[in-house]
């Protein structure tokens, strides 16, 4: 089961991948970009092996910047962690595999998304994950209804309460309390996700990273060519600056990692290419 | 004492700012900058008053951005809160009152610097405070030799110990772990300093103040006119990004004013009008 879950994990890397660079074959002004990938190893804590992961980053005239990782580690969670983590208290190993996506696009009327699922196995065995959209000028509320109802087909075919719980979920997770604001237009959050079923788990999960590798590359082809000036671009890049400010402030997932060793790289490879504070 | 310490921070505040506005009418291209003063009241817990500040921010022509904040603000710190501030264990009032400088410069030549003196009370009664410089191009050591200089001087003046003391704190606190790297050149810091001579800890405050007032200018001046060039900018967005990580990943101010419902526009000041992650 873990190397089923690695093993989709990396062929939707790649299916991302390729779709993204298809849709920089079709943009305007400068060279169509191109992922190039850097592997990395996790620090073992005693010698051992421990994992690591693959970072794919793209740097395009449609793609600003768009980072895909995916990694698979493996260890022993340090005590004071161990505690906070279902399955984890009397056995602190623990393997988890995932992929990472965030999207920052040129055009300030292409939303930028973030989407990112992952399996973590202890004692226990759980999915995790959730997408999520981030208008940078105006929200479009054909945009908005578009990703909503691809995430909401994929959480229905699995079970009809899904999409209600995890939109929720994303609304509070995704939310600036210092500013009052939203991140964006939401879409799916969900974390420890284990139905007692494991293949039914699995296909949501696949679900999910499938529903966003159909609805973005929608999204970006209509926004991609749309024409802008100097204060759309201005407007986008302040709301950057928000975007920053949540994943340096509350990610659970970049504050961990930052603070406990992991590549600070990949981690933070979700920053925009530039950002604003005026 | 605590009026004198207040009118003290207003005092330096305008000292400051009218320094600032020396410096823009010196500067070149495009119209000088002035600070413009915005008022901002605490919202109180019960109704009561719970003090404010004033946030003064100037974009100019030399000072791309640059913050300078007073507040004084009282009330009853929260019961989880009042546990971990000296003096608050049985009596959680408290009144503090500071100034807060920081400065982002256009030149990348030019180094971006912050300044910070606070006077709290609670049972007990202390100063907190620091300088520090950053270099966004190249570090320049007559800048870093310039700036430690005046910081040592008006150190001595109140003790030989505190340099030495005060150096090695702001080279903890001003560090990235994740990068593995200083955020810049240092200065000084320092906290519940109440050696029992509230005079002298006073006025060791305002010589912090007035060291900044005196020698950052002095730095600006020599660097606001050198000419650069397009990856100077780029090379000094980068090193801003890395400003942005410490401010909300490590700043203690930060985290702390955010979380529990401070100003959020004051306490961002500090992030750089423009950064970039590429």
């Amino acid at each position: 089961m873990k190397e089923r879950a690695q093993r989709w994990f990396e062929e939707l890397r790649d299916r991302i991948c390729a779709a993204f660079e298809a849709i920089e074959e079709e943009g305007r002004g400068g060279p169509a970009g191109r992922f190039e990938r850097k592997a990395w190893k996790r620090p073992p804590e005693d010698g051992s092996d421990a994992g690591g992961g693959e970072m794919s980053i793209m740097r395009g005239r449609v793609f600003e910047k768009v980072g895909v990782n995916v990694s698979t580690v493996y260890g022993r969670f340090a005590p004071e962690f161990a505690r906070t983590v279902p399955g984890a208290q009397e056995d602190p190993r623990f393997w988890a595999s995932g992929i990472s996506v965030v999207a920052h696009m040129r055009n300030p009327f292409a939303p930028a998304a973030h989407m990112n699922t992952r399996h973590i196995v202890t004692a226990r065995s759980w999915f995790g994950g959730g997408a999520d959209l981030t208008p940078t000028a105006a929200p479009d509320a054909q945009d908005t209804a578009a990703f909503h109802g691809a995430l909401k087909a994929a959480c229905d075919r699995s079970d009809p309460e899904y999409y209600r719980k995890f939109k929720q979920w994303c609304d509070e997770y995704f939310y600036l309390p210092h500013r009052g604001e939203a991140r964006g237009a939401g879409g799916i959050f969900f974390d420890w996700l284990e139905s007692g079923d494991w293949e039914k788990d699995f296909a949501f999960a696949q679900a999910v990273g499938m529903a966003f590798l159909d609805i973005y590359p929608q999204i970006i082809r209509r926004r991609m060519d749309m024409p802008f000036g100097e204060a759309d671009r201005l407007k986008q890049l302040e709301r950057r600056g928000r975007y920053v400010e949540f994943n340096l402030l509350y990610d659970r997932g970049t504050q961990f990692g930052l603070k406990t060793g992991g590549n600070a790289e990949a981690i933070l490879m979700s920053l925009p290419p530039e950002a604003r504070w005026p």
